[in-house]
């Protein structure tokens, strides 16, 4: 089976493969808002009857929430299996006065920068999962079968915490477990360089409430002499860090293993342009550990950061309130080897020992998950880094990504499978965002790609 | 003119006294809440026929808000002329249903500590104004005149920010003009002490917001890498006091003038509890400037508190947001000497100074007004004092007042008068709470505190 015609087969159809995208694009299947829990349920047949119609074994899985999609293919014995994953729900797409378009009419749009698929969905996730499909569409079109085994696993329910995701992957392990997964719900590095992510940083979420007086006090009678929670707090999150960026919380960095000689040379080489990154939030200057590189401060490396704070009165004007509590969410963010667990009790311990009289805090974790690794010497690694770099203008680089990704981590502690993520979106998609897009040349450059990852993995 | 049937008059008079404050605590005259506007102006009629009945010539007068009572009797020609000030207007009571009994259906209850007053408005400061208007009211029925020429000064928007108060009193000075002011809107010291208080604490307020990114970003992308405006803030608020409890913003000490030794004699044998002070609102530690008295620390030493901070996510539940800005309102405590607008100019250096590259501040100035420091001096307060000490168990203490009372400051920055400020609440009131209760002795002694004091100053 030769790959040349099916990419023929590939750029000949992208006008109908378009087609097909904003069929899908056109259902609102907003996970978050329960008034669309129809649509979500008519996008899960959407996909169950496109696989159907390619010769997949699909089916709509009830969960409490909003239902999943699993496919199975038929696939050489002695080929490799996979499991591809996306969800077809969405963002919600308020506010909806600053989109351009109707979010649900999807459009073509010429851009000095070129062709774009514009509305909600259209990068995340629905253009890209529709990648992979179109893939196998353009195999089983030219060859009549495809050249590895492959599943399909769509959720509705990423944008609004996949509550269902883990009981289903537990429940169904047997099924769904395969030689590896891949995911399509990450993005290019820079404009032309194809991604593999290899490191997810994992995290850990801590709300912190420091408790003073047993009520609120007027600022004029008590100040002055009651402690301030509020001033408590910020001495505490003060302390976090040293000048340097460093996190204070004892132990922080005994399990952060240094980069890799070969990673770090590959991460040079990328010609990562901090200034504009950064340029485009208004900031100038890499504000993390200063001994770092900009790539390592949000690929490797772990932070600490306050996410949401609150204390008093925060409302219009002035209430001279000396507040009985404070409260801040702060969050870190965690590379390889950090245990979660024993961050949180660090972090605990560092926050108890600089509580003075009078004050006693409370603690409400959120979230607690660690760093994904993924073992790249697993030949599919290579076998996708060749055919991506085949299609781009540019080699593929195994690259980190600073925030976490929860189904990587699932597919490895749940169906001990490694995952590769793999996408086509860019920078300035708008993701979550009004006037979402997607690149024409990514839809069309990620359908070749899969088409070529499928041969290589073959 | 004697005093002691004024006295026996008002112990006579004292169920019908209770009846008639009564009659106006009935009245539920919420300043701040729109919807009580016409029981406001019900109030300010009230306490016109209530002056007029007396032989006072009382009138209402409009403001763009609620009106003023102003009322002026008759006197002796060569007595001293008195302003007395007070204030008809209540706060809201939320939450409605921790009230034993309906706020404004006001009831004379027995408790283990004696006879009270129960409802909206006893202490705060109705019960208050009416002690002084039943002194009155007892030296017209003995002696058909008053010892000293009196004038009234009502207001009704003390609870909601007084914003017609100070236009009023520029464009009504010649007729508000007198000797002395007379103010019953404070309390007791503990128990059985009357206090005049001689020195309140100026208040200056600033909302700052730290400025960094563009918009919120995601922490998982940016954290790291990009500067958090929350840690920002917090480092600036934590840099606000060493260890020792001393404000670090330059020059705020150096108009600071240290206590008068006779003063601190006095405070000393105060007997002040600072942990039953403490104890109270759930406290046991001074945490104030470490080598000062608790009296000094909330009457003679300024202060800097947050009475309020808010950033980035605060709701329930998690989001890792990096948030775009932190904001927090800060407040001055001031004491004599210290000029509000020159600690707004350093306290301004002292954030700018503490900006790291990519963030930027913006202030919003909550008012500024200086510390009152009366001159004690002037004959009135020694007649007072003697007044007072004739009444109560113990002698009447030179006070001072963390809080900051602006009227105070009014009449001595707009009319250049002395003002008096004698209160007998006491610390269980429960001021601006639900259940607000006014010692029937309180109410008792302070009638004839006053009619006390009227013939002290004649």
């Amino acid at each position: 089976m030769t790959l040349a015609p099916v990419l023929d087969q590939i750029d000949q159809d992208l006008d109908t493969a378009t087609e097909r995208l904003f069929d899908l694009l056109r259902i609102p299947s907003i996970s978050t808002d329960p008034a669309y829990k129809e649509d979500c349920d008519k996008a899960a047949d959407w996909l169950v009857k496109e696989l159907s119609d390619l010769g997949f074994e699909a089916s709509k899985r009830p969960t409490p929430g909003h239902p999943m999609v699993v496919a199975h293919g038929e696939g050489p014995d002695d080929a490799p299996h996979v499991l591809f994953y996306g969800h077809y729900d969405v963002q919600p797409v308020d506010p909806l006065e600053l989109w351009d378009n109707p979010p649900f009419e999807p459009a073509l749009e010429d851009t000095p920068k070129g062709k774009v698929l514009r509305g909600r969905g259209t990068s995340d996730d629905k253009g890209q999962l529709m990648t992979f499909v179109e893939a196998c569409r353009a195999w089983l079109k030219v060859h009549g079968k495809l050249p590895v085994k492959v599943s399909f696993f769509f959720e509705g329910e990423e944008e609004s915490g996949s509550p269902s995701l883990v009981p289903f992957m537990q429940e169904n392990a047997a099924e769904l477990k395969t030689d590896i997964a891949l995911i399509c719900d990450t993005g290019l590095f820079g404009e032309e360089t194809p991604a593999i992510v290899t490191r997810l940083r994992g995290l850990l979420g801590e709300e912190i409430t420091i408790h003073g007086p047993s009520k609120d006090l007027h600022s004029g009678m008590y100040g002055g002499i009651s402690i301030n929670p509020t001033r408590v707090l910020a001495k505490i999150i003060a302390d976090l860090h040293d000048e340097t960026g460093r996190i204070q919380v004892p132990h922080f960095y005994d399990d952060v293993a240094e980069l890799p000689d070969d990673i770090k040379a590959q991460w040079d080489a990328l010609g990562f342009d901090a200034s504009q990154f950064l340029g485009e939030v208004g900031l100038s200057v890499p504000a993390g550990e200063q001994d770092r590189t900009p790539l390592e401060m949000i690929w490797s490396r772990p932070t600490c950061e306050v996410n949401g704070i609150e204390a008093g009165y925060t409302g219009d004007g002035f209430k001279t309130v000396l507040p009985a509590q404070a409260t801040a969410k702060i969050s870190f963010r965690l590379v390889s080897g950090q245990d979660p667990f024993a961050i949180r009790e660090n972090f605990r311990t560092f926050v108890e020992s600089r509580l003075p009289e009078d004050c006693t805090v409370t603690f409400k974790p959120h979230g607690a998950s660690p760093a994904g690794e993924m073992v790249t010497s697993n030949p599919a690694f290579k076998a996708a880094q060749k055919a991506l770099s085949d299609e781009w203008p540019r080699p593929a680089a195994f690259v980190g990504c600073g925030g976490s990704i929860p189904i990587a981590g699932h597919f490895k502690t749940i169906l001990d499978m490694d995952a590769m993520l793999i996408g086509f979106g860019k920078d300035d998609d708008q993701l979550h965002s009004p006037n979402e897009k997607y690149d024409l040349e990514c839809f069309h450059k990620g359908i070749r790609s899969w088409a070529r990852v499928l041969a290589e993995l073959a």
